[in-house]
């Protein structure tokens, strides 16, 4: 039995207002390449499918022409679980009816136990739960916990393990050892803290979701895929892949994703960011992050590195702004006020102003320039 | 071949706040037991299935439900189409794997001109769909009106005809003939206005959805099922059920429902409504329209009547207001303004001031008071 173990896909997710569709469905692809060549006998999705619980039309699309792909027309068994980014309700839709064709789609607590089982492989489907979930359902108020909570899970999960064959978990949450990277940012809402890995040591391999990155954890069996593509600064230097787990000999491979764009962090200053000798050994639709190492006031500062970065994501000053304490200073302020003005809004919201705040501004200042 | 025809469920749909999912839910099982008793080989849901096309969680979970029981429990095949309360991104989600149990659900225009065959008889199954829709899918933009739209799908429908076979079409919208009711407000909306029934002429049967009364038009086979439920004051007095169809003797059969709760428009004065003689011959958990015959200002009017109909979702007044013009009528108003105001706010708003809002307006009173 060879899987394929992916996961937080977040399909929908936007970056600094930039639509990644196009890049979620390229990755998409070279995901379903490597599915292909590895000639794997399902593939495991754990959990964050999409990047809200109430996704867009275009998100709802997307994901179904990926899910159809595989399972319909490829026909590759899918194993997938909600992760807490996605509404179990809104991905759970027609779950009953996905069986039919070997996609298996956990969405609810209580289904967690009743194992799937593919060639001679066991596989628990653990979605993203609360702790109130795991209290209710084991009637059982001291659960204090989300370690606790897994020791009752993982219970009785053993109880319905085949000895004769391999045991999986597919789960969604944080586990401890783990390396936070940016973009996970709702991690521990709901009281949710780490859970211990050495809980999971029944599993033969868990297949994990929730951290972006695969070197989240340092365990042999229990593993992050990562997320398939690069979803925040952090993830910048983070190599994006899916892993192949072989369940007979128990090898397991990464498999690496091409970036369709690139994410730069480029720390430097704006004279060598605005020489184009420097600009162009980037991709224009790339995207960036940008960490000015100047201090002082650049008027325009976004329009102007624009030129060269039209998809930057982040703009922030990598060693604050200079002081203006100077008399020098505050009277290149009294000087040019507007200029101030513009360049604190843009690098505050990165966008410049609009014709209309420019107007109220400028009417704004002459007014105050009277009163002195 | 027998099939049921109904359609306008609106799942998750409300009256004036009040959650009508359990109503909902309880009349689900009447159809059920109909489809049952019926021994019918088909259940036809022609559009409207959920009342927004972003439905709650709640709404999903019972929509849910109620497929799941009537396609993979009980075994019925299912014919069901979006409306324009439907999202068909939304609605459609999973509708791919749907067909393995016999589920036909079409969302997408370009797939209403394959049939569905079930025993003897193509289904044709038609989506709401916009003007724009049908100008793109036939290249055609000297389409101007639905009527156009219509004669041109019905003609590309009848070259997939198998002589052999009776044909049935499943649409959503407004069928020239059709009297309105009140419920049905997003009709019009697109520039769709009314399609001629004889355009339909070439099938034999047109279930059809979009107005809430099977008695909407007067032919012989093309008919409204209604919706199921009472949505609308103006519904008061319809009788609710579905079309039992039987395409080998052509019998077309109607079969009641029985309202979960009754919604009663009474018309009568404050006087005789607030008499318990009168009051107690209505179940408190129905829901009423009341239309006041009184024209005077009655204090606290929606709480007073609430006693003995707590359920009001529309409070009106039959005759108007008295208009304030006497000498009389302005001393009663300035003998006691909050009375006033307490009145002119229930009526408006259907609620009474809540305890802030009445601090609110008593501290403005005295001030006003205090000017004067």
């Amino acid at each position: 039995m060879r899987f394929l173990h992916t996961a937080d896909w977040h399909i929908g997710k936007t970056l600094a207002g930039y639509d990644l569709l196009a890049d979620q469905a390229a990755t998409f692809k070279e995901i379903e390449q490597i599915a292909k060549d590895q000639q794997v006998d399902a593939v495991v999705i754990a959990g964050d499918l999409y990047d809200r619980s109430v996704p867009s039309e275009a998100a709802i699309n997307e994901l179904d022409r990926e899910l159809i792909q595989l399972n319909l027309k490829d026909q590759f068994p899918l194993l997938a679980i909600s992760g807490n980014h996605d509404s179990a309700t809104r991905l759970g839709i027609g779950r009953q009816w996905y069986q039919s064709t070997a996609f298996f789609l956990n969405t609810d607590f209580q289904s967690a136990f009743q194992p799937i089982t593919i060639k001679a492989t066991q596989f628990f489907l653990l979605p993203y739960f609360g702790l109130q979930q795991a209290k209710n359902y084991f009637h059982n108020d001291s659960l204090r916990d989300l370690n606790s909570a897994m020791k009752a899970i993982v219970k009785k999960m053993t109880s319905q393990f085949d000895p004769k064959k391999a045991h999986v978990l597919i789960a969604h949450f944080y586990a401890s050892g783990a390396q936070r990277v940016d973009s996970d940012t709702n991690m521990e809402i709901g009281g949710l803290s780490a859970v211990d890995t050495a809980i999971m040591a029944p599993f033969d391999y868990v297949a994990l979701g929730h951290l972006h990155s695969r070197n989240a954890l340092k365990e042999e069996r229990v593993r992050y895929s990562g997320s398939p593509m690069k979803f925040s600064a952090s993830e910048a230097n983070l190599e994006k892949g899916v892993w192949i787990v072989d369940t007979d000999s128990w090898q397991i491979d990464w498999q690496p994703l091409k970036p369709v764009h690139q994410l730069h962090v480029l720390t430097s200053s704006f004279a060598q960011l605005t020489d184009p000798q420097f600009a162009e050994q980037y991709a224009k639709d790339d995207y960036f992050v940008i960490k000015l190492t100047d201090r002082q006031v650049i008027p325009d500062v976004m329009t102007r590195l624009r030129e060269y970065y039209p998809q930057i994501i982040i703009l922030e000053r990598k060693n604050g702004f200079q002081a203006p304490h100077s008399q020098v200073d505050r009277q290149a302020a009294s000087e040019n006020p507007l200029d101030l003005l513009q360049s604190f809004y843009e690098e505050t919201t990165n966008n410049p102003l609009s014709k209309q705040q420019l107007k109220w501004a400028t009417a704004a200042l002459k007014q105050a320039q009277k009163e002195d």
